[in-house]
């Protein structure tokens, strides 16, 4: 392509202005011609994930949402509540593309022989700005999809199997041999599910609905705890004595879960322990927090003795300290069980301007169990 | 001494009862004749630290205390709440001698030169037991005091000193450069701010009254916020920015200060990085909670980024972790500088008898700025 026929593409904003507003939008986009040592993706598969949910929507009221604009460039506004608004200074009036990971196909390759090598391929990629129908890559950060795999199936090929693959290998790291996970029932808890059934890593589910419990136990989950049942303590504890997890990973952060699970935590320790110890189990007791399902404050009722840590947990931070070399070997594992361990399942498929529909906002903004929504940016453009 | 005229002495005992009842006493106890390599300490200093608070009275309701017995041996007792007794299982039933630390005179000697070389020395002993007219000790294991010294100078050798110097050796270790701290006039908050002066470290000293801020100000504190003024919030932040200060040693444990601190150091760390961060500063703030002075729940807005922790933070497990060279290179700047940056003050002291007195318990249970109680449990007896 020549300069004076650059390729331009329909990109998804959000823009947070000052006035106390939040604008998404469909802009044009100029698309450079790749680099020497990049490739052009035309992207057809993009997962709208909770991190995702965080930089299109959040602070913003999304009760207040209006539509404007044509079918084709819809325009969503909302107000940010006033006092939110100091939380997210530094983009303010700065209009910010979305979207972490997503697959696609190569159209266009630089002049290198890595990059004209992916022509044609079909390739997953993470980096931000995939709400978008194109988007150049460096070619040695492409994951070429095995043979036979279409955007849809690559498009989660980051976040979620890294995050769950990075919850197994923290637990190992920090000491732990079995784990606790919350909001265990989505597409990276069933994920986790099958990572510890194949690595024989014990693993505690926790839920909140009876569909969520049969959902896992069908898939063969040892441990599912619903904190609906009137017996939740009781069986949480009683998980914790048979795997010996003493560390989890929470997606709600908020409410009195993470200080429940201390407290199981350090009942399931005494139980086996019956020395009397001034401070409690001096075993470590560790909740990583990696979501923020609940957004309302934490509540820690601390009957856990003094050998515990509630902290945050954020994949990208794990990823550079564990270092390159043990990160590709996870990337490696992700592609080679892409179709098993790590299929994804989503519940609609959507364009760019779709996902400005503020019925299809409704939908997925409640990230709820069996809602996952992937966009497709060259839906109905083709 | 031969075996037919064996020493005895008395020691506090607290002992919770299966029946749901504490009960305080004063019991004669043989003192065995040293080991070769022990020495006899005649203990005549002994602080109430609120360690030993836990031991002695937690988690009595001392609303109900009664006091029998006579005025040489008093008997204390009072109610455990129903459900506390939940958490102290491993103790019922077991009379437990209390009194963390020391001080005292070595009377006797087992026959090995080290023990000798002790009789007649003043010492500081740490292990338990110490609320009780004798104890033998390992010879290696006592800390001799400087020329002058009086056991009550070398009273609170251990406890006090070790924890504010083990909060700035983990700073150090974790890569901060500067703390905060909280409950910031007690005899320990006094002691770190020596320490912090001298060592030329950042400290961000928290208190709740303006008698305390008086009192850490004179002391050379350069800052000190009160959660009592209106402008606490803003002076928490404006000394985190000043100090740069991303860890904190919290000695309250519960309410919103954990939190409020984490949100205080995000708001310092943003303010001095423009760029937009979707999950907050990249920097880890930590927060170790190493008391409970603020037995309610601890209530955690989360509106500090991804980047944190909070955790336990307890001495015993921290000076196994550094190791004893460097555990032994803490004790050694305690005793060269006892006077100075690690004297202690009390406000009475106490026979064994006297501190089963109930309008005794009311003042040191407080654990009050300026009430610390020192037990001498040969007050009256030589």
């Amino acid at each position: 392509m020549g300069k004076d026929n650059a390729r331009t593409g329909l990109q998804l904003r959000s823009l947070a202005k000052k006035s106390g507003e939040l604008e998404l939008s469909l802009v044009s986009v100029a698309i450079p011609d790749p680099a020497p040592d990049e490739v052009l993706v035309r992207i057809e598969a993009a997962p709208i994930n909770p991190t995702d949910l965080r930089l299109l929507l959040w602070p913003a009221d999304m009760s207040t949402a209006k539509v404007s604009g044509t079918a084709d460039r819809p325009v969503v506004t909302a107000r940010i509540p006033e006092g939110a608004i100091d939380g997210i200074t530094s983009r303010l009036d700065v209009s910010m593309p979305v979207g972490t990971e997503g697959a696609g196909v190569v159209i266009a390759a630089g002049s290198s022989p890595g990059a004209q090598a992916l022509v044609g391929k079909t390739v997953a990629v993470v980096g931000g700005a995939m709400y978008g129908q194109y988007r150049n890559m460096r070619a040695d950060q492409c994951l070429v999809l095995p043979a036979g795999a279409t955007p849809a199936d690559g498009a989660s090929c980051f976040v979620n199997p890294l995050t769950a693959l990075g919850m197994v290998e923290t637990m190992r790291r920090e000491g732990h041999t079995a784990l606790v996970h919350t909001a265990a029932a989505s597409n990276l808890g069933q994920m986790l599910v099958r990572i510890c059934l194949h690595d024989r890593v014990g693993l505690v589910n926790i839920v909140r609905k009876q569909s969520q419990v049969d959902l896992l136990r069908a898939m063969g989950a040892a441990h599912v705890c619903n904190t609906s049942a009137a017996t939740f303590t009781q069986d949480l504890t009683s998980a914790l004595v048979e795997t010996g997890a003493t560390i989890a990973f929470d997606a709600t952060g908020g409410g009195t879960l993470a200080g429940q699970i201390l407290g199981c935590m350090e009942a399931a320790l005494v139980s086996k322990d019956k020395e009397f110890r001034h401070y409690g189990s001096p075993t470590h007791k560790q909740v990583y927090i990696y979501g923020g399902l609940d957004p309302s404050p934490m509540q820690v009722t601390r009957n856990f003795g003094s050998a515990w840590g509630i902290g945050g947990w954020l994949l990208y931070p794990f990823l550079q300290r564990i270092g390159p070399a043990a990160a590709q070997t996870l990337r490696q594992r992700v592609a080679a069980e892409l179709k098993t361990t790590f299929a994804s399942h989503y519940s609609k498929e959507v364009s760019l301007a779709e996902a400005l529909q503020l019925d299809n906002i409704v939908v997925y903004s409640k990230r709820a169990t069996g809602e996952k929504y992937l966009i497709n940016p060259n839906k109905g453009m083709l």
